[in-house]
């Protein structure tokens, strides 16, 4: 492993001690761990924004094909550091070293994801119409591609230090679309961002790119967060945690002269509708499909089930049994940091003293730790007490009494935006439910058939997003090959001639890509 | 013509008296014109609102082909319209036969390109990924769509009463993407409206759709379009005006607890340069085709340019001169209303007073009318004052002297955001300006080689938005086929059994769409 210098990246070098000092937490071990690490000064973020700007104009210009080599070298020099991300990932997560595995698998397939992305070039939407000077008026040539916005902050997340972190999905599809990358890395995993920050500047300077396009900035607290979307060079914001610290950021965005597109993936509390047929003929497979959903990871997923809906009956009662003990068996379990164990005692505690709550199950935890809980409450207090239809972050869900299967579609309709929304059922009893499904497509980004939420598979259908207050822009995915979207605007050209045109856009086709041209799809040369 | 009652039309039926009256004025005979019409009664909004929440998720899953029909429709009755808006649109807006012929058209065209780009189906952008349940983990069967968002709220614009009013861009995007529509009504033209609306509400009540999908509301003032952007139900805004009139809407959005998509596109100076080499070529064809493009519809276009540079020399001098006997040559004309002359009067009169801005011809208005005006200041003068870089909406330019060309480049990295910019150059002399093309694409929505800015083209390249101030969102367009996508959010579906799939996702791709499958672009049936 690098020795670590606990300094920002900046660019090609790195940043200056003078700011706020800090040190990673070893939740397992309940003490500081590792090197002390330097917030980034004021002058650091002046630096990084400022290579950021001057890199900007080349890199969105840059081929596709060159960002396919560093996305690609990205991910290679992700996998050699492998090993020094087994010594250090459970040090300052608590996560086990078979996470620390799949987690980097998957960070290194979404990187070649959005290399395959750029390869197809469908993401730039490519279109031409002809002109036609015989027309009167003229009718113009016309030629639109999608072209990167610019500079963009990236807010990495706590629990998952790589996937959703500096070379997570946020960053990946922002140097994919051409767009410099400041990381703000959360201050939990400060070495392991360091590894991963290295990683990507030797791959952007191997790949001989403008090393501006990549910084990586430490932070104590929020001050530097702040400064770099209130940053006038900054263009874009990823982020992925709390809807306290989304609503922030949004309201930091706001004041800005010019506003700019905010994609804060909030979490949710993904609700899971039961309903009585499904129950009858497999209610252990989704008992223990649930209880195992909601403890994956201690429960720090952000698609984590956190309300289960049911109709109340002899199905509803021994599913309850069940899942009462199943839970009250669980061990508890490391969380990622104190502070979060503690607000999952706190939000727990919260639900328990609620009159209307009942507690099944319940172990206590301190420290670091995190006691599994269930809860119960019946529909018409979850009518009345929104508050309860919150995410608790951790190893908590809540199970909701209906009163009646027709309760269900009207309890679906009182909910917030959603990240998932899961339905089990039998197909020969949604005829008695047809709105259910289709209320639920209006409430969330993805509903599952079946199964449980948890396991975001990363492809090009997946959709991890939804209605507020699940994300702050339905219109968009932070997981997917359709991420890329978020950060780039449609240019349009015209009566350029064609030596002037970008080659995407050039009449012969010289990449071979797929484009709308006339109005009708083509992906071989024109002329 | 129908009789006009002066009441807003909320879904199949029509608004009550009680709110503020107001009739439209004649600016050519600067006078009263029409009947009272009534401003949208808190009632109303809430009728109309309640309407197009009941009828917007059906509407989301209404098939495209039955959307064709509507789209189609309202051009067809829209067409039939054509006598009553030859006699009502000269006198509320003061625009020309000819105008409102060609604008009609332009109003058909784009509900019927709607129309084919559902009858395409690509805007869906339907992906699908296979599951494979052999893998460890399973690996899940997931597809997506976009989806509308629901109720939209459309703000008409005063100078094009048709094509971004009632049934322009906006409408007939958000109708195709499948959202209802409640369109504020601009003042200016409450009788156009009330036509425009009245073929809306025939077409939809033809077509057997759910009458909750439209509302046409008038508003005297501001209070109407304040409810709709503050109210729930409303899920986006679309809104083509001033930069004032749009930053409202932002800061009205921005109250809500849940945030929404405002498109607000706010007008632009549309930048032009002229390089050397290109004015010692056709100075005359350039120099006559910018006056003409200033003097369309006296200035009253988004795409009108406002900021013509170029470098000081000979060429410069002839340049100057030309434009100055053009432009006090030409005569006054007839405004939209008298509101926006003054407006223009002001604007004026503040660049004339400013020491460092020339009046090179002006021609004095009153009442309705305005007058051409040709305006010259210096680079540095423009740099060190930004707001002579600022809008003003009517016949005038200001032509900016640069030191040199290699200061054009610099100028234009100083400028905001844009609808459009223009180079007029000769291809061998921009090796000079390498850069220049390039800058303008970060800072434009569309960029022209050659020509004027004027004419925006309803077809699949457009783009007509850019970068804050010009428009709100610079990630979409309100002009051309993209505009539908400001409309939808994507949705996954997983593990959902085939039968319970919209026919969009089903296996068998029953509407033969083009889909994503497995990474690769299918248009046939899977199995």
């Amino acid at each position: 492993m690098t020795e670590s210098s606990g300094l920002s990246i900046i660019g090609a070098g790195r940043g200056k001690p003078g700011g706020k000092c800090f040190r990673a937490f070893d939740p397992t071990a309940n003490a500081a761990y590792g090197v002390e690490f330097h917030s980034a000064s004021s002058s650091d973020i002046e630096h990084a924004t400022t290579l950021a700007a001057a890199a900007a104009p080349a890199f969105a210009r840059s081929a596709g094909a060159q960002r396919v080599i560093l996305l690609e070298s990205i991910a290679n020099h992700i996998e050699t550091a492998l090993p020094s991300l087994i010594e250090i990932i459970p040090r300052e997560t608590g996560l086990p070293e078979a996470r620390v595995r799949n987690e980097t698998a998957r960070t290194c397939l979404q990187l070649r994801l959005f290399a395959s992305v750029l390869r197809d070039g469908d993401w730039l939407d490519a279109r031409i119409d002809h002109g036609d000077a015989a027309r009167s008026p003229p009718k113009p040539d016309l030629r639109s591609m999608h072209r990167a916005l610019g500079p963009v902050a990236v807010f990495g997340a706590s629990n998952f230090p790589l996937a959703f972190s500096v070379a997570g999905g946020d960053t990946a599809s922002a140097l994919a679309a051409g767009c410099p990358v400041i990381v703000k890395a959360h201050p939990a995993h400060p070495g392991t961002s360091e590894i991963i920050g290295l990683a990507i500047q030797t791959a952007i300077r191997e790949c001989g790119l403008d090393a501006g396009i990549f910084s990586l900035l430490f932070d104590a607290e929020h001050s530097v967060g702040t400064a770099l979307v209130k940053h006038p060079v900054i263009q874009a914001v990823g982020f992925t945690g709390s809807q306290r610290g989304g609503r922030a950021l949004l309201a930091l965005a706001a004041q800005r002269k010019q506003p700019i597109p905010v994609y804060a993936e909030m979490g949710s509390v993904n609700p899971v509708f039961i309903l009585p047929g499904a129950l009858a003929a497999r209610a252990e497979t989704i008992t223990d499909g649930l209880h195992a959903s909601v403890m994956l990871a201690c429960g720090q997923f952000c698609t984590s089930p956190g309300l289960l809906f049911a109709a109340d009956g002899a199905g509803y009662d021994d599913m309850r049994a069940r899942l009462k003990s199943l839970f009250a068996e669980s061990n508890t379990a490391t969380m990622l940091t104190p502070g979060i164990a503690e607000a999952y005692r706190h939000g727990i505690k919260a639900l328990a003293q609620h009159p209307g709550v009942d507690v099944l199950a319940q172990r206590d935890s301190s420290g670091s730790q995190g006691g599994p809980a269930l809860l119960e409450t019946d529909a018409a207090t979850l009518l009345a007490h929104p508050e309860l239809a919150e995410e608790v972050f951790g190893p908590s869900t809540v199970l909701v009494r209906a009163e009646s299967v027709a309760q269900l579609t009207k309890l679906a309709e009182h909910l917030d935006g959603q990240l998932t929304a899961t339905v089990h059922a039998e197909v020969d009893e949604l005829g008695n439910y047809a709105t259910l499904l289709d209320v639920l497509q209006s409430r969330a980004g993805r509903v599952l058939f079946g199964g449980f939420p948890t396991g975001v598979e990363v492809n090009h259908a997946m959709i991890h997003g939804g209605p507020w207050p699940a994300s702050s822009d339905s219109r968009s995915t932070s997981v997917g090959s359709a991420a890329i979207l978020r950060w780039v605007r449609p240019v349009a050209l015209q009566n350029f001639p064609d030596a002037l045109l970008p080659p995407e856009l050039q009449e012969k086709n010289p990449l071979r890509l797929r484009r709308l041209v006339d109005g009708k799809f083509s992906d071989v040369s024109i002329s």
